[in-house]
C-alpha cells in the first residue's frame, strides 16, 4: 500500500502530498489510507492509517487519514467490487475536471481500458459543498455512475468538477494503473481536440478495444 | 530484440506494455516479437514470441505473441524490404492518429526521415473491426501506402486511425528510430500549427533533405 | 537557504541561474539571498549573501547579491508576515506574465494554497523602468496587492507582467513550494483553459478548499 | 568542445544526432566541428574535425565533418566576433521557424538574453536549396540579419524557414547556452500567444533587461 503511493510519486502524477490511494479488506471490513499531508519520500509503511469500512473510525496508525478519507469510504461501500481507490491532481485529468468536460473516448489506448468516455460530475451545490464535503464528493461520484449507467468496473474512473481525477480497480495497484492511464489519454485527448475538435470514435472500435482485453472474449494478454 | 523493446521504453514513446517491436529473419521466414501484456521492466531475451512468418504458428517461446501479431506479419510479407516493425501509443502521433489526420512534413527534420506526410489510414468498417481486426489493420496500412504510392522505406511509419503509429525500418532498431521520429516531429507539428494553421514546406527542400540522407547521392554521416 | 535556492532547480522551475530565493531573519533584520548570476550546481552555503534590511547594505558575503534584491527588500518591508521569497522564469506562470493576465483560479488545486486568481500587475511606466527598476518592481507587486485587496498570506504570489512569478510564505522554503503550485496551476489553467475558455469555480468551493487547509477551521494535514 | 557537444544532449535540446556545435580558433584560423552521423553517447574528443577556417578542408581528424559545417564557416567568416555556433532541431525553436515566424520578444528572459525578436528567415528558393544549400544557409542567416539591421552578439541567434535555430556566442559553450534559452524562450512565446495573441513586451522593457545584462552599464552577476 505504501508503494502503491509512492509509485503515485514516481509515475510523475503527482508531486507533494497531493494524491492519495487505499486498499480494502473485504473480509475483515478495514481500509487502509495514506496519512494526511505527509511527504511521499519520507513515507514508510508503518505511517499508513487502518480504518473501519462501516464506522469510519481509525484502528491503527498514528497519524490522521487523508482529508479524502469519507470519500473513499462512500464508494468502498456503494461499488462492492472495488479493491482500491486513487485520486490525484494530475495536470491534464485535472484541466478537463476545471473545464467541466468528460475525456472523450478517441482512440484504442482508452478504450483498452476505459470503456466510453470518462465522465464529469455536476458542480456540488453550496450545501453540498459546506457540509460533508468529502462524503458529498463520493456521493457525486456514484450518482454520476448510476445517471449514466456505468458499471464501474468497465468506467474505472470520474473526474469530479474543479477538482480532478479518482480512479479505481480491484486492487490499489491497479487503481494507480488507471490513474496513469487516465493522465495519459487526458493528455492524448486534449492534443487531438486542438488538431480537430470534431474528432470521434466509431462505437464498434470502442468495443473491440475494450472485450478484447477484458470479459470472457478477452485474448490480450497470458492466459 | 528485447532491447529493442525495452528502448522503447527508456525513449519515453512507451509506458506499461503499451508498445511492441518485432523484427524479421528472411533466411528462415521467422519474426521473433514481444510477449503480449508483460511489462517492460522485467523483460528478458527468452521472453520473446518466435513465429513462422507464413502460417503464423509459434515456433519457440513460453508466452503468446503480442495481440498485434498479425499485423507485422501482414506487412512482413506484403513488403520484403521491412525487417522490423514498431508499434506504440506515443502521445503526440497519437493526437494526429486520433484526429485522422496526417503528420504533414513542414520541416527539415521530418524531411530527413520521412520522404511526404505521414498518412493516416480510413477507419476501419464494423466488419473489418470484427472479424480478423489484427489482420485488417495491416491491410489498411498496406492499402494506404499503395493508394498514396508511398514506397515504404520512403515513408517507413503510418498512423492508423484512432490506434497510433506503426513504423518500420530495415532492422527491429530501426523501427524503433523512427518511432521516437514520428513522435517528436507529431509534436512539432502540432505547435507549428498552432502557430500556423497554413504552414507548409516547399517541395524542393522536402527532397534535398531526404536525398541528402538517403539514396545514391547521400551525403550525410560516413560513408 | 542554499538548499532552497538549489531545490529550485531539481523541481524543474529553474535553469542556469533564472531565480533566487531569499530568507528574512526578522530579529536581527537581516535578508540571505543568493548572488547574482552563479549557477546552481556549484552553489555552496558560504556563497549566499547577507544583507541589511533596512539600509539593503551587504554585511557578510564574498559575492553580489541577486539583482532582484532590492525587490526582495520592499515586499519585506512593507509585509511584515513574510519569510521567505521566490522569484522563477517557471514557463507557465511566465506564459500568463506575459500575456498580461492573471492565473484564474479554477480548481481545488489552486484553491489549496492561493484564496482566488493570483493577480498579474500593471506594466510599469517607462519612468518606473529606468529609474531604480528593481525598487519598483517591488512597489507595483505591494500596490497589486493593496489594490486587489488580496491579503499576501491567503494569495502567497503574484505575476509581474512581462516578466514572471513572485511567491512568498512563512519561510524560504515554503516560498519554494508556492513556487512550485504557481507553475504547476498556471499549467493546468492553461490547459483548462483550452479545452473551455469559459471555465469557472464556484466561490463556495474556493473557500471550502482553503479553509480546510488554512486559518482556524483547517483539518487537512497532521495537527 | 566535445564537452559542449554532449550537453545538448543533456539539456533536453538534442536527441540522436540532431545538432552540431562548432568553435572557431581565430589565432589559427582553425574551426572544430562534431562528426557528421555520429551518436552522442559515443562521442570522444578525438571524434571532433579540425577545418581550415579559409579553404574549408579537413585538416584532422578520422571523420567526416558535419554536413552543416559550411553554414558554419559562412558565419564565422561574416562576423569576426562569434567565437562558437550550435545548430539544434528543438522542438519549439523549431516550431517557429516552421510557422516562418519570429520568437517574439514578449518578456525579461527573453531580453536578459536576445535584444529583441528572433528573426526567422525568408524561405530559400529552389536553386538556393539545389546548389551550395549548406552554404546558402549560411548566407541567408546572413543576410537576415543585416536586413533587420541585427548585430549578431544581441541577437545571437536566428530561425532558419521550415528547419531551426542557428545560434552563437563568443565560444562554444556560450552557443550552447543561447540554443537552450532559445528553446525556452520559443515555449514560453508559444504559450503566451495561445493565451493571449495579442501579447507585447514596451521597448524600454527590452532595453532595461537587456542592459542590465550586456554592454558598459550591465548591473547582474559579478565583476
Amino acid at each position: 500500500m505504501c508503494d502503491a503511493n509512492l509509485d503515485l510519486n514516481t509515475k510523475g502524477v503527482v508531486i507533494y502530498t497531493w494524491g492519495n490511494v487505499s486498499e480494502v479488506d473485504r473480509k475483515n471490513n478495514l481500509v487502509i489510507i495514506k496519512p494526511s499531508g505527509v511527504e511521499y519520500r519520507a513515507m514508510q509503511p508503518d505511517d499508513m492509517v487502518v480504518i473501519d469500512l462501516h464506522s469510519g473510525k481509525v484502528i491503527e496508525g498514528k497519524w490522521r487519514p487523508s482529508s479524502d478519507t469519507p470519500t473513499h469510504l462512500e464508494l468502498y461501500r456503494a461499488f462492492p467490487e472495488i479493491g482500491g481507490i486513487t485520486h490525484t491532481h494530475s495536470v491534464n485529468a485535472v484541466a478537463f475536471a476545471q473545464a467541466g468536460l468528460p475525456i472523450p473516448a478517441l482512440g484504442t489506448t482508452h478504450a483498452d481500458y476505459f470503456y466510453g468516455d470518462i465522465p464529469c460530475t455536476r458542480e456540488l451545490s453550496k450545501e453540498e459543498v459546506e457540509n460533508e464535503y468529502e462524503i458529498n464528493t463520493g456521493k457525486i461520484i456514484i450518482e454520476t455512475l448510476r445517471a449514466q449507467r456505468c458499471d464501474p468496473m468497465s468506467i474505472p474512473g470520474v473526474l469530479v468538477k474543479n477538482h480532478g481525477p479518482f480512479s479505481w480497480g480491484r486492487s490499489a495497484s491497479e487503481s494507480v494503473y488507471n490513474a496513469v492511464v487516465m493522465e495519459r489519454v487526458a493528455e492524448m485527448a486534449l492534443k487531438t481536440l486542438i488538431l480537430n475538435p470534431n474528432s470521434t470514435m466509431a462505437q464498434y472500435v470502442l468495443d473491440k478495444h475494450y472485450k478484447r482485453k477484458h470479459g470472457p472474449n478477452a485474448y490480450y494478454g497470458q492466459k
